[in-house]
């Protein structure tokens, strides 16, 4: 394989530029891949000269003058062709660079990877799956949030889509797919749910039914499939259910001073946990059907982070992803479900 | 107000039945209630019996010789009419006990909620709240599990039963009303939120607009609306994620002597935050709009959470939550949100 180039926009993000420049630095150094390091060269060329990088012939600086706000709605991104992560989005389009990677506003990157970088063959919807963390190891959670109203058709791509990346990426064997559901049993849901259940019965997929919320956690199934609604609700209230435990946790411990002794001997295997738990440092989540690796991190992504985020999308290159998906599609779903 | 009088199925949840008639005799105790002890009475009274509590006036024993098994379909249950769950209802659509409690397959509890005891006047379908726990407080999230495939003028109703609950049970003033989407703006979301949110904007409840995922545990809300499958999936993730979290703290602890020790010291404020955490702790999920309080708790429901819950099927009667319900359907909704 000819040498990788990535493209990565180092405008987006909580600590842009300086933690993802770092982090640029350190997947060439780690990785051998060549980076094109997008945004605003003044503010950039300095962070790389302080890093003793600004003659690495591997790091190319492209200048992108405009940024887009957190806050900005992906319509406006799609006209700030001189922005970073638009700049980014072209330079995958034309070839140039093999993935995309940002730390940017999420929709704004959702909609640079499906109207930019644009989707794969045979792909109707690109999609968002999320590997959450269980005791036993990962559930795939597809799609956590590009695509509203999904029809059937979409959840049964979608469960080809999570098949392929637990299977190609995560490395599971025959990943146990589950449609997630209000009820165990064929019948049970809504609308959606009951026209998609005897489609996904005829692909040659290892369906094994109906999920319900409680086993997003619990390991039973390696992917669960749904709509992006209802997948990106359950992410962000799992997030933010995380952060109310630790908050009234704390509000507990600080209540006794035995409870605070405690606290300081625990930390270490609480900290071993909430890296487990925290998906950045798998980095980042991205997103599936696109032509080329998008990769969207949290904005709270540091260096690392980055640099985990660049090294999955090598992942998906060097491990072939997308050929297999295609593949996948075209054999995992038999014409008879096509609707 | 006369002498209230409430219907327990004593056949249903784990710890059924020595449990549930524990829970009926502390609360005849400590709440003054008269008490119809419904199930198999060969079990229930030996039980009473051996509480000394059997020639208790206040407690009666009403026979029903069928239960309901936790997996089985709530169709199936309308049609065992000789169940402790069905006999225990229609007490209660007859005017003989003010209230129905059960600890049973909640499918099956919902079933004769909606179909024995019956919708109260003005509400089109009768829904579950939750009240959540966050850092500043409790969010209620409505409806999370009786319908699926919602249309506004439901979410619309849900909105009112939730402002309505949080104001008249949970004691908010002026409730913070949200609409879950997956964005802020007005025009992010799902079709059916789309339409739902001019529609709420209309209405005299105090609407902050679109909630997202993260707000449900932040306290940023008071009331969160949203479709059955949607609130049911989250709630079932969130108790998911509660488990897996606390599983793979415990694992992580194991690794170290430190860790064991400090966790020790740490035990008494856990427990704190798992009792505020835990909504059976006060007592149970309300379907609301039902005609008479129907209160269902979870399966491994003790003693103190099944008399908690008749606790709480007492304070909707109390406060006479129905007749404001209804008086709010008629005040907040107005002529042009009906549609």
């Amino acid at each position: 394989m000819e040498e990788l180039s990535f493209a990565v926009d180092c405008m987006g993000g909580d600590y842009a530029p300086s933690e993802i420049v770092k982090g640029c630095v350190l997947a060439q150094k780690d990785l051998g891949y060549k980076i094109y390091l997008v945004g605003d060269e003044v503010r950039i060329n300095p962070i790389l000269k302080k890093l003793g990088e600004f003659n690495n012939p591997d790091l190319h600086v492209i200048h992108a003058p405009q940024t887009i706000a957190m806050d900005e709605p992906p319509s406006a991104v799609l006209k700030k062709k001189e922005s970073s992560l638009y700049t980014a989005g072209k330079l995958v389009r034309r070839g140039e660079a093999d993935g995309l990677i940002s730390a940017g506003n999420t929709g704004a990157v959702l909609a640079v990877g499906k109207f930019v970088v644009g989707a794969e063959e045979e792909i109707e919807r690109p999609a968002i799956a999320v590997a959450l963390p269980n005791p036993r190891g990962k559930t795939v959670l597809i799609d956590v949030g590009t695509n509203v109203d999904s029809k059937p058709k979409h959840l049964l791509q979608f469960a080809v889509i999570g098949h392929t990346y637990a299977q190609e990426i995560l490395g599971v064997k025959n990943p146990r797919v589950g449609l997630l559901s209000i009820g165990e049993e064929e019948g049970k849901g809504n609308e959606l749910v009951k026209e998609t259940y005897p489609l996904l019965k005829q692909t040659r997929l290892n369906f094994l039914g109906n999920a319900e919320g409680t086993d997003i956690y619990a390991g039973t199934f390696d992917v669960i499939v749904c709509d992006g609604f209802v997948g990106n609700v359950i992410l962000k209230a799992s997030e933010s259910l995380g952060l109310a435990v630790v908050s009234m946790i704390k509000e507990e411990i600080k209540k006794s001073l035995l409870a605070r002794v405690g606290a300081v001997f625990l930390l270490p295997a609480l900290n071993r946990f909430r890296k487990k738990a925290d998906f950045t440092e798998y980095g980042g989540i991205p997103l599936l059907g696109a032509r080329k690796p998008v990769i969207i991190t949290h904005g709270k992504a540091n260096a690392k982070a980055i640099r985990n985020a660049i090294g999955v999308a090598g992942d998906f290159l060097t491990k072939d992803f997308n050929r297999k998906l295609v593949e996948n599609i075209r054999m995992l779903i038999p014409q008879e479900a096509k609707i």
